[in-house]
This record gives C-alpha cells, sequence and structure tokens, in this order.
C-alpha cells in the first residue's frame, strides 16, 4: 500500500452518479425507452469494446488516433472503447442481415467515450440515445423517426414553441454545389464549410467561399440565404424536394408543426445520404442543436453486402439534461424507499426488523436503521435519504404492537396503527 | 474504405446483445434491483473509466498489468477499464464519507472488464450487481445483505434445496492457521492454499501443506476437516465464533435454513477481514460457486481516511443465467410491442398511421409496418418479432373504419371492431 494519498475523484472528464445523480439518468432513460417501445423499437446493447478496424473503415484513422481511447490486446488486437454507437448496430444488423425481420426498429441507450477537453456538454464519457429503422427507404421511415424524437421531446415537457425540427436533403445541397463547381474536392470543401456555417463569423465564412468560389461566391451565398423549398425547384431534383416537402408536411398533420426546412444543415460528415434532421433549442440561453440524426443508406458497405438503407438519431444526455434545467423541466424525483423504521434500542431491534419484513413482504421498500440511536438521529437520517415515511421502534412499540407513522414531508404523524393499518396507509 | 471484407462479429470475449438476450439481461437487472430497492438501498454508477493508481493501492501492479485493460492518456494519466466495483464504491464513498447518511446503503449493476481467457462463465466483459453497507459493524448488516442475496434467489425462482449458503470468518481461520506457524509468509501461503483447495486435488492439497507445516500438517488437515462452530472455541475467539453463529441462526429464523459453517472458505485474497459467505449451486451439474461476498472493514484506508466498515457481495450475470438455464429457471419473455399494424397498401397507410397513433396515444406499443406488403408477408413479420397482436389494414378497414385483430399466439381473431373496442381488448 501507498503512503502517497490517493484521489477520490473520478478519472477527468467522466462523471460519477451519485444515487440523486442516478436517479435522474434513469429517469431520462425510462422516457427514452418508453416514448421507442411505444412506437414498437427494441432495445438492443453491447460492449463499448470494439473493434478499432471497425471504425477506420468509415471515419478513417485520423480521428480513432486523434479522438477515441484506443489499447492494443495481448493477442495485438487493436480496441477502441466506442465513440458512436452506428457502427456497432451497423455491424450487429450486417451479422444477421439475412435473419433479423424487416424492417428492424432498435433503440439503445450506450454510454460513448471520446477523448476530448472537457467542456459544457462535452464530456469524456456521455450517454446516447440511439434510434434506427433498418431496412427501410420509405419516406415513411424518416417520419417516424423524427415522429419519435418529437414525442420524445413533449414527454420530457417541452412544448412546441420549445424548440424547432429542421430538415435537409443532403441530395438538394450537393446538388446547389455542384451548380457552382465540378470539382469533388471543391464539393467537399464548400460541404465542410457550411457545415460549420454556425460556429463561424459571416466574415470568415463569406472569405471562405470566396477562395472557392471567387466571382460566384456572392450569388452562392445569396442562393444559400434565400433558398427555400419553392425556389429550390430551380436547381434540385423533384423527387428530393417532394420528399422533404412530405416529410415537413406529414409531421405537420401530426401536430408537429415547428418543422422548417434549413438548406444549410448538413449534421456533420459521416454516414448521411438524403434527409438531414435537427432539433434546436429556440431559447435564447441555450440557443443551440440538441440532437438530430439522418438518413444513411450505404453505411453497411462496410460490410461487404447487399445494401440495407436505414434512418435514425442520437440523442446525448448531457444536451438533454441542459435542455431540461434551460426550460425549468427537471423533474422532482423521490427516494424509491417508501418506509424508514429505526429501532431506539437493542431490545427492540427484533420487532423493529419483523415489522420491515412484514411491509417488504407486500412489496413496500423499506430500509431498517439498526444503528440504535435517539429518535431525533434515526429521523434525521430519513429525512437526509429522503424517505417520505418514518416509524421509530423501542419499548412502547414492542408492547403494544402498533405504531406511530410520521410523514417526513408533511410532518403529519399517525399514532397506534397495526402493522396492518400501516400496510394499507403506506399502500395508497 | 477499404477492400478487405470487415468482419461483423463483436471484440472476442464480449457479447452482442440483440433485442432477445437485452430482454433477458434487462429482466436480471429488473429482478436485482427489485430485491435491493425492497431493503432500502439507492442505485449508484459509475464511468468504466477509472485511474489505474485506484487498483494498483490494493491489488498490487501484478494484477493491474496482467488481467486488466489498460491505456494511457495525452495527459499521460493512466487508465484501466475496471475490473470490479468495489474500489469505485470505496472511492466514491470516501469522496463524500462526512456527507452521506449513514448507513450507506448502495447497489450497482455495472458491467466488468478483465483481460482473460475466455471460457465458460468467463467472459472479458461482464455485468455485475454489487451490493454494500458502509458505515456499520453491527452483525446486522452481514446479516441483512446475506439475506438480500437469499431473497434474490427466491426472487429468481430458485429454493431452498437448490443452493446452499457457506459462511466463515476470517479471524476463525486465521487463528487456527496460527496455531501452526508464526510466521505471516506461512500464513499467506496456508491462506491461499486454502482458497485453492476445492480446485486442487486431495494429494496437491495436502503435500503442499505439509511442505509448509511438515509433521503437523496431517493435524492440520484433520481441524480443517472436522472443525465445527462448536469445537472451533477451542482455539478461536468467542465473539468471533458468536458473531458467525448468531448471523446463521438469524437467518435461520428467517427461513433461510440452508445456511451452514465452511472453515475452509476464504472468498479470495482481497479485502475482506471478517465474516465470508459463498452462494453454492447445489445442482450436480453446475456444482459450483454462485456468488458471495464479506465484511471488508479496511478498504477505505487507501484514501488515508477514517475507516468505514464495510460489507457486501457481488453476483456476476453469467453465473446466475447459467444457475437458471441449469435449474430450468429462465423466463419466458414475450416482445414489448403489443400491437402489429400493417398497411396492405399505399392508400390504406393514412388510416393504417391514425390506427398506431391512436393506440400510442393509450400507451399501447404499436409497431406499424408501412411496407405494404401482402397480408402472409405481414403477420409473418408480427410473428417473427414476436408481437401477440395482429391488424391488416386494407380497402375495406378504410371503408368501415372496423378492423379485424388476430392473436398471434392463440391464433384467435376478431372481427369488425372499432378503434376503441381495440384499445379495449389490448388494454386488457
Amino acid at each position: 500500500m501507498s503512503n502517497k494519498k490517493l484521489s477520490t475523484k473520478p478519472y477527468k472528464g467522466v462523471r460519477d452518479f451519485y444515487p440523486e445523480d442516478w436517479m435522474f439518468q434513469k429517469w431520462m432513460f425510462w422516457k427514452m425507452s418508453e416514448v421507442c417501445e411505444r412506437f414498437g423499437y427494441q432495445n438492443y446493447n453491447a460492449s463499448p469494446l470494439e473493434p478499432s478496424e471497425l471504425y477506420e473503415a468509415k471515419s478513417g484513422s485520423e480521428m480513432i488516433n486523434n479522438e477515441t481511447y484506443n489499447l492494443i490486446d495481448r493477442g495485438d488486437r487493436r480496441v477502441t472503447v466506442r465513440p458512436e454507437m452506428t457502427p456497432t448496430v451497423a455491424r450487429m444488423v450486417a451479422n444477421r442481415a439475412r435473419e433479423l425481420p424487416k424492417p428492424i426498429r432498435w433503440y439503445s441507450i450506450p454510454n460513448l467515450f471520446r477523448y476530448e477537453r472537457p467542456q459544457k456538454g462535452r464530456l469524456r464519457e456521455h450517454y446516447q440515445l440511439n434510434v434506427d429503422i433498418f431496412g427501410s427507404d420509405s419516406i415513411q421511415a424518416d417520419i417516424e423517426v423524427i415522429q419519435i424524437g418529437a414525442e420524445l421531446m413533449k414527454s420530457l415537457g417541452a412544448q412546441e414553441k420549445d424548440f424547432e425540427i429542421l430538415v435537409n436533403n443532403r441530395k438538394i445541397i450537393t446538388t446547389l454545389i455542384q451548380q457552382y463547381t465540378d470539382s469533388t474536392e471543391d464539393l467537399y470543401k464548400i460541404s465542410k464549410l457550411i457545415d460549420k456555417k454556425k460556429k463561424l463569423t459571416t466574415e470568415e465564412f463569406n472569405s471562405s467561399i470566396s477562395e472557392i468560389l471567387s466571382e460566384r461566391s456572392e450569388e452562392f451565398i445569396n442562393t444559400l440565404e434565400t433558398t427555400n423549398l419553392e425556389n429550390a425547384q430551380e436547381f434540385a431534383d423533384k423527387e428530393d424536394i417532394d420528399n422533404t416537402l412530405s416529410i415537413i408536411t406529414k409531421l405537420s398533420a401530426l401536430g408537429h408543426t415547428n418543422v422548417r426546412f434549413d438548406l444549410t444543415l448538413m449534421r456533420g460528415f459521416d454516414y448521411y445520404t438524403d434527409i438531414v434532421f435537427e432539433f434546436f433549442d429556440t431559447h435564447p440561453d441555450n440557443n443551440r442543436s440538441l440532437f438530430g440524426g439522418g438518413r444513411y443508406n450505404d453505411l453497411l458497405d462496410i460490410f461487404d453486402m447487399e445494401k440495407i438503407p436505414a434512418v435514425g438519431f442520437g440523442m446525448g444526455d448531457v444536451t438533454a439534461k441542459d435542455f431540461l434545467e434551460t426550460h425549468g423541466l427537471m423533474p422532482q424525483l423521490t427516494s424509491h424507499t417508501k418506509v424508514y423504521i429505526g429501532a431506539l434500542d437493542t431490545s427492540s431491534l427484533a420487532a423493529a426488523e419483523t415489522l420491515a419484513n412484514n411491509l417488504r413482504e407486500e412489496s413496500i421498500n423499506t430500509e431498517l436503521d439498526f444503528s440504535c440511536r435517539k429518535y431525533d438521529k434515526l429521523i434525521q437520517s430519513a429525512d437526509k435519504k429522503m424517505v417520505p415515511w418514518f416509524i421509530a421502534v423501542g419499548e412502547d412499540e414492542v408492547a403494544s404492537n402498533t405504531y406511530s407513522i410520521k410523514n417526513t414531508i408533511t410532518g403529519e404523524q399517525k399514532n397506534s396503527l397495526s402493522i396492518e393499518d400501516i400496510i394499507s396507509l403506506v399502500s395508497n
């Protein structure tokens, strides 16, 4: 044993979840699960350890080396601690592509790991709901996953005015850029700039575009700003526009009227082939992207197999919590323990224990304090642990086999109750 | 993108959890949670990434280097992917030792990682229920955690005859060994041999003991085999014997009559200072340790702080599943999805969707199949996905606004139901 004092802090950038913290996480995970299951999605999971090759196939080795946790095992296998769930779910679907009945509707709430400088909303470990539908190229699938996102926001307490849903089609913006350049390199550069637009000043963005498109840059920027789904017909394919419009119209018919087209929405560079969407916080204190996703029809190519179209989204727990806090929507959670029983002395311990076990048999969550301390100390513990009901057991209770029960929240007390009385009081 | 075909297999020694697998895991986790919460235990969690120093302090660097996954981050911090939860929970308790109301009753079901040769019941990643009580040195605490273990077995469907609970006190066996040697090195060696006794042949064990104790070895081995709690009084402290006996007697009074003293029970070398216990499968096909734990009063020493006594146990998911399978106790789980709605053609899609959303509003989990395939294909998907109710929506249904619903398990069908009829049928 070393003499140097060992730190009690967690590893830098990750969180300890004390019971009150984890209770909130579980509440959020439950909300997420509930909405996904309401749409018939099934919960899957996998190990956070994955072969590094899984990520290199699509993201390139640069991301793997710079942003992820990697190790080499003694069999010389390169292992990555998963930074995102999509490659894993694609791998699992590919592994049973033939047997799984389509469309596959799956969700998961994994923890993901990225090596990055910890900052607000960007920890080294976070949880992320992943919702995906595989095996359908119908826009019904796009609509459904966006609908799930919107229903989830509602389920978390959000109103339509609290957020916007931005929708774009990668093919529309790509067609536009191609009006201005034939070079795939320039297409890539411009797409990347548009993706980062919100993080750049107008000047930075304009001058970068102008470096690529020179005299046509002004026209391009103007088109970017003024294009809606109607005038996009001037350059884009009718089918792409119709699909995008159908999605927005259908969501509106489903009661989600806060959906709008945003030609500049890119959602990063990985995977997405068609529709992309983003839930955006409208609150002035938290004016930012909440979560998003899109269609990725080509991802399973990395496994050298038949195409399986897919659409999905990911919603991070930290961003979701920020949203709840900003909008005053954090839930009031109480302990799962319903009754706290304290023995006042060792001779009353057996009776206290019997009472506790009687309540437990009725599925009433009951904590027994066998420290045999004074009344004040016992009820103080019950209070600190936020347990709503408190019973002290001493000589009198043992003699009469009746008990006083106190509500630690209201302060109300009921006396001379039998065990049956207590069970019926606490169960209601 | 590489041309080499990428594997769809998970990393060696870890598991993919397809929906049916994860459904079982969640069932087991729910059983575990339910029993712990019935005793007032609160759920905590932490990241699987921990500073390597946390493990070296108690386990020594040998274990860390040979049996765990390690990496060095770019801040030159040494990080270990947690192989067990106890150091983490000790760290979290130490971090808030003053504020947390005692006794602290906590549980968690983390995934743990060990670099080892994969074999039955020993994967590189497994889940483990951890139940601990901190801040009480009363034997009531030892009794309570063993009681939780026994209640959990019951909750999983086990009967008393299916398993035994072995109890020992580290102090009793240590006192015995000290009758035979003054050397702490020999004490350690003998303790280690006793811990491995069940994995050695009688010959191997006896000759190893004889190497250490020479002519007194036969007497020692004989004492090991014949000692019960009564005749242990000849060498052990009365208090240690009384405590051990009280635990067994009390558990018996609580209805757990399958508890017995086993002088040779050690439960490894980490942490344990007093009582140790083990749940042991009595089935001839699975005659093995299921799980166990004990009291570890000194662990928080590594944080150079006031002593906090603790007792707890860990129960692995793989061993628990083996037990359920051996004893024919695996649960029959069905899909969380209640209704599968299939549209027969595109013109019926809107009606199918409305029906699905109506059911969802009533919290009925409903999957909508918008692939517009034939009846047989649709019901086949519902069946494969194990969804109990199936509704096809076509021209007739749209015209009449009534539906036929089929139970995919019994084959029973009801016709001409309104949406309200369906809601009331499926909700019951």
